[in-house]
C-alpha cells in the first residue's frame, strides 16, 4: 500500500478565491480520481501570482506522484501557470515547435505576441495526445497542466485518464442511531485492528433515520468486509439501521 | 493596501478528498469573506492526518492574518484538528473548564473519555461567544476552528463575522466579443497603469453574446471606474456588449 501513487489538484485562479466563479474542476477531478482508484491527498486553490504558483507546484511535485493544475494557461496577463511551473522546478522555457504550428493553424496565420506565448513550455515537457483532442495535454515532469474552462478540462482529462487507473476502492457503509460519542472507542479499536482500512465517522443532526454514517474503505475488499463485520458485531444491534 | 488583512481556509476531511461529501463550507466562506472585504489567499483541502494538519495550520498561521479551519473536531478517531493545531504551533493541550462544564450539561452528566477530549484545547486558546451560540468558536492564536457540519459552521461564522468586516470591494465588468488574444496587450497595459486594481479575463466558448468577460476590482471605487474607462476606450467600441 505504501507504494500507492498519490495525487494533488492545484486550482489556479483569483476568480475562484474571490467567488466570481464556482469551482467545479476540483469536484470533477475528485470524483474521477476516486473512480480510478487514485488517492487524492491535497486540493489547493491559489491566486494568479507567479511566486505563489511556483512554490505550490514545486512542493506538490515533490510530495505527490501526480499533480493536476487547472487554470491560468491562456494568452492574457493573468495566465501565469506555465512559466511559474518552470520557475518552481528551475527549468528554462523554450518554444515548442509542435505547439507553435498548432497555434499558427488555430489563428490561420501568424499568432500575435500574446497568443504565441502559449507555445512556450518548460524544457523537457511532453505533449500528450489522445483521440479527440485539438490541443495536447502538457506534462511537465509529473505535472499535468489543464485549462480552467470546465468543458475543455473534462474533455482533456477523460481523453488521458486511463493512464492513471489502478486498483479500485471498496466502500462499505453502516448507518446507526448511536451518537458518535457512544461508538468512538469501538471505532478506534477497529482502526487499530485493521491496517489498510480507512474508517470514517460522519454525524448528521437532522436525519430522523440515523445519527452517524460510518464508512469503511479499502483497496482490499476482504479487509473492508471484515472491518464492517467487526463494527457490526460491536455496535448495539438494535441501533444499526442498515449496511450497504 | 499592503496592510490589508488576508485569510486562508483549511478544509480538513478525507470525506471531501474521497468524494463522499460535496464540499460546501469553503464555498460559503469564499462568498462571506468577499462580502466582508477580506482577501482570501488560499483554500486547501487536506486529509484527517495529524502531521499534515499540523504542518498546514502552522504554515497558514504564519502567512495569513485569519485562518479558518473546518472539520475534524468531534469525538472520534478521525477528529484530529484541535490537537494537531497544538502540535503545529508548539502549544500544549489543557482541559478548558468552561468547555468541560458545557459538555457535562450537553451530556446530562459525566461525558465519556472520548467526548471529554472535546474539552481539551491548546494553551492560550480563546472561546468566542456570540448571541445564539450553544458552543463557542475556538480561537487559537489567529486560527478560527469550525466544525465540518455545514449548518453549524454557518451559524457559528455568521455569529462572529462582523469582527472581520473591512472596506468592501468594487467589482466592475466589461463583456466583449473580442478574443482574449486580441486584447491581451491592452489589458497588460491597463494592469501596469493601475496599481491596486485587479484585472481578470475570463473567456467563454459557447456564449453567443460575448467571448470574454473582463473584471476590474479594487477597494478604491474611483480607481476601478478609471480602469474600466481605460479599457473601454481601448477596446473596439463595436465589440463591447455591455458594462456593469
Amino acid at each position: 500500500m505504501s507504494a500507492e501513487k498519490t495525487a494533488a489538484v492545484l486550482v489556479i485562479g483569483n476568480e475562484v478565491l474571490s467567488g466570481k466563479v464556482e469551482e467545479s474542476n476540483a469536484t470533477f477531478l475528485i470524483h474521477q480520481l476516486r473512480e480510478l482508484g487514485v488517492p487524492l491527498r491535497l486540493v489547493q486553490v491559489i491566486p494568479d501570482e507567479a511566486p505563489t504558483i511556483a512554490e505550490a507546484v514545486a512542493a506538490a511535485s515533490g510530495k505527490f506522484d501526480f499533480v493536476f493544475t487547472t487554470g491560468g494557461i491562456g494568452p492574457t496577463h493573468d495566465d501565469m501557470t506555465v512559466p511559474s511551473i518552470a520557475r518552481g522546478l528551475g527549468l528554462e522555457m523554450e518554444l515548442n515547435s509542435q505547439l507553435d504550428a498548432l497555434l499558427h493553424r488555430y489563428c490561420g496565420g501568424e499568432p500575435n505576441e500574446h497568443l504565441r506565448r502559449m507555445a512556450w513550455v518548460p524544457k523537457g515537457s511532453e505533449l500528450l495526445w489522445a483521440a479527440g483532442l485539438t490541443f495536447p495535454v502538457l506534462l511537465v515532469r509529473n505535472i499535468y497542466v489543464f485549462p480552467g474552462d470546465p468543458k475543455i478540462l473534462r474533455k482533456k482529462f477523460l481523453a488521458i485518464r486511463d493512464r492513471f487507473r489502478t486498483a479500485p476502492y471498496t466502500l462499505l457503509k453502516l448507518f446507526t442511531t448511536c451518537e458518535e460519542g457512544e461508538i468512538a472507542a469501538m471505532m478506534e479499536e477497529a482502526e487499530k485492528r485493521c491496517p489498510g482500512v480507512q474508517i470514517g465517522s460522519y454525524p448528521v443532526y437532522d436525519n430522523p433515520e440515523y445519527k452517524v454514517q460510518i464508512t469503511v474503505e479499502s483497496k482490499e475488499p476482504a479487509k473492508a468486509r471484515e472491518t464492517l463485520s467487526f463494527l457490526a458485531a460491536h455496535i448495539p444491534a438494535a441501533s444499526i439501521v442498515r449496511m450497504e
